[in-house]
């Protein structure tokens, strides 16, 4: 069905708003993310104004600022005024110094004045992915008066997410009031009696993610943001949350897949953007690995006397790598939802080592089977028998120990992605084989 | 604060109750979580019943099936009856054959009758995770009569996620309404004429990860859930999207890491079922890694010949196994997205083959000059450089081609994880690399 739509919006654009008119938001937005940008621009053009707003006030609408661009600096106007103010922010942040001139004379002077507001806060902040619309009761008003301002106020919105009750000469956050705890309360009743007394609330620079697992932790429909004063700022929603971390989310499975954040999707990302985000972690992680070079022409001669040892190589670092991946990827994890804390960091360690120590005990009694059908005799056989046991354990460690290291110095864990570990216990792994082959063969 | 709490609850479990009592329930759970099993049971059985129900509510107390095992029949009867519709599924799933039998015939009738329907669905499904306490209005209702039917039955409830109208005989879904819509409408209207027709609504098999990715899209607080005649079963809200979505997201990158899923938090999980989640995936990709050697034996003239050969053996299969490392987690990444539809599917490839042609001529340069440095002569080193172009780009295609098989055949295309296809390009890195020194070197 969607994809008849789709054809059809392609073949003939001038049938577009009719059929994009119809479509709930955001599934208007996937249909024009499909075109090209002049195609997607003449589609959104054609729609009436509010149906326009509507669907460019969706996140999942792509090419936003390139858009706005393209638009009529009138019409691009028009259009930013009527967003939501995160989302109006978020566009903004990524226009042209140029397009930014153009566009901010045209907005209205109190949209103009929020918007630069916003934009001075960083867009990890919570202050810089907050809203601002939301309703300002104060604590003398009754139900009734309260319901009563819900209604002149709340034309356009969907939801509303919340309405606070301001302390009326400084604006500091009293209270909050859910539309349910109105509905239950007595038409009489002052809010100050009814209201939920210190809601939970964040400050205006605490991190994004912080704040969405805040929304998910208590299972709140939207958390206010406080200024220095307590004062309400605007608030973040659990729509908000769930895109947060699906951003963050996204981010550190690239990060431990070993390369730099993609924040467009796949296909919008351009073919040389793609090659300067993966560039530099396939260099270092490439000048990282120079080092197993050095270590084999290190034992040289070692190499020379038992050359069957070489075949094993590949096998016993790889198994490293793994076992180091396995305790990375389970240690990054934990420490982004927050299971593990500081005091929990040395049993942690401990604890993979002796999971380390396990598996490879497992690996070892294959490896030395395979070792003696090849017919290497019982020297190189226990050489990688023995070494598979301590590759193993150490990937376990280095990949539990690595991300803990990063978080301690104020990185992100994530950064110690899969192959950096795999990197680190390639040497290692290398150095361990060889010096236990010379113990072990006498060399 | 919360520190010191933890201290207070754990050196005197008399006092314990006094300090749950004041906090918010999720934070309580927190503190109960750092507890023995024994001294977790003691510190909920001294909270008064409806607090102890509240913390009892928290997807995010640990260890709930146990605590319900070690409480009284009676005691942990009473709790399960309070609490939500899905939490108790949830935690009903994981209780012994024993502890429910002996559980069951101490709910009431109706709670059963729900439990035993909810436990039929996967606990994948919409239904597997839904919850059944929504406001059943009827389409002839004024605005009114349905603010009074939802004072009177959501006692209770700390949000009205949802409210439907049904139609009178067969219980089919109308139209959906929000406290917002019924607010700002007239009291004298009848609801059919301000509800919203049609609304989304999932299906009771659908997958969970498409139900929260259908909220997260239409931004809604809750969607309902409907059996095969339109009849509404119950609803899923956006707090369990957001759990959902992190369990999911744990999932994926547990298996990205090169390992079966791990449910429990880090620290709940035993060391045996630590083991028992990775040694299988270990020894899998160990067999797969013997290959190296295989390959490798069968070069042994050329390695005879040419020694130098195998020092950069490590090099440059980590290489390829790095660059495959970040095709696949964009892939595997997108496709959980739904970034990419299947018609897009050859444009990725050859997409990912050119990126991967781009960062192969970026590091060969490295490697020649590094191998010249070491003064293997031109041949080696022009081998290793032609070869590094070569596996970059095999490790690209390799890396994205894999997951979309993966999904093709209805596998999680995370299960290609890193270093799964780090073995494949292994062996494939050697075979290149020997075949071009073959060629170049006239071996």
């Amino acid at each position: 069905m969607m994809s008849v739509l789709r054809e059809q919006v392609k073949t003939d654009l001038q049938q577009a708003s009719t059929v994009l008119e119809e479509l709930k938001a955001p599934d208007a937005a996937d249909i024009v993310n499909d075109l090209t940008l002049d195609d997607a621009a003449i589609a959104i053009l054609m729609l009436p104004l509010e149906d326009a707003i509507a669907v460019f006030n969706e996140p999942r609408l792509e090419r936003r600022p390139d858009l706005i661009a393209v638009f009529e600096p009138e019409k691009a106007a028009a259009i930013l005024q009527g967003l939501s103010a995160d989302e109006r922010t978020k566009i903004f942040r990524h226009l042209g110094a140029e397009t930014r001139q153009k566009l901010l004379p045209l907005l209205s002077l109190e949209t103009r004045g929020e918007l630069e507001k916003l934009l001075s806060y960083s867009p990890n902040s919570a202050a810089g992915i907050m809203t601002t619309e939301f309703v300002r009761l104060s604590p003398d008003m009754t139900v009734s008066t309260a319901l009563k301002h819900i209604r002149s106020v709340a034309r356009h919105r969907a939801t509303i997410y919340a309405a606070y009750v301001l302390e009326p000469d400084t604006g500091r956050l009293m209270g909050a009031l859910s539309l349910r705890d109105l509905v239950m309360a007595e038409m009489t009743q002052p809010i100050s009696t009814i209201m939920r007394k210190y809601p939970i609330a964040v400050e205006a620079l605490d991190d994004r993610e912080k704040v969405a697992r805040i929304l998910a932790k208590y299972n709140l429909l939207a958390v206010p943001v406080l200024d220095e004063q307590h004062r309400v700022l605007g608030f973040v929603t659990v729509d908000d949350a769930l895109d947060v971390l699906t951003e963050e989310q996204t981010e550190d499975v690239q990060r431990l897949g070993g390369m730099q954040v993609i924040e467009e999707p796949y296909f919008l990302t351009s073919f040389w953007q793609m090659v300067r985000k993966r560039a530099p972690w396939l260099v270092a992680l490439f000048l990282g690995e120079l080092f197993t070079g050095t270590a084999m022409r290190h034992y040289d001669a070692e190499i020379e006397v038992a050359r069957l040892l070489v075949f094993f190589i590949p096998l016993i670092i790889s198994s490293g790598g793994n076992s180091g991946s396995q305790s990375a990827t389970l240690v990054v994890r934990s420490l982004a939802l927050g299971e593990i804390r500081p005091a929990q960091w040395l049993r942690l360690l401990l604890r993979e080592m002796r999971i380390g120590l396990a598996l490879g005990v497992i690996l070892s009694p294959i490896g030395l089977v395979r070792a003696l059908l090849w017919g290497t005799g019982w020297g190189v056989a226990s050489t990688v028998a023995l070494t598979l046991v301590v590759v193993v354990l150490l990937g376990a460690f280095i990949g539990a120990a690595l991300p803990l290291v990063f978080r301690r110095f104020g990185f992100d864990p994530a950064v110690s992605s899969t192959p950096f570990i795999a990197s680190l216990v390639d040497v290692a792994g290398i150095v361990t084989y060889f010096s236990i082959a010379g113990w072990l063969l006498g060399l």
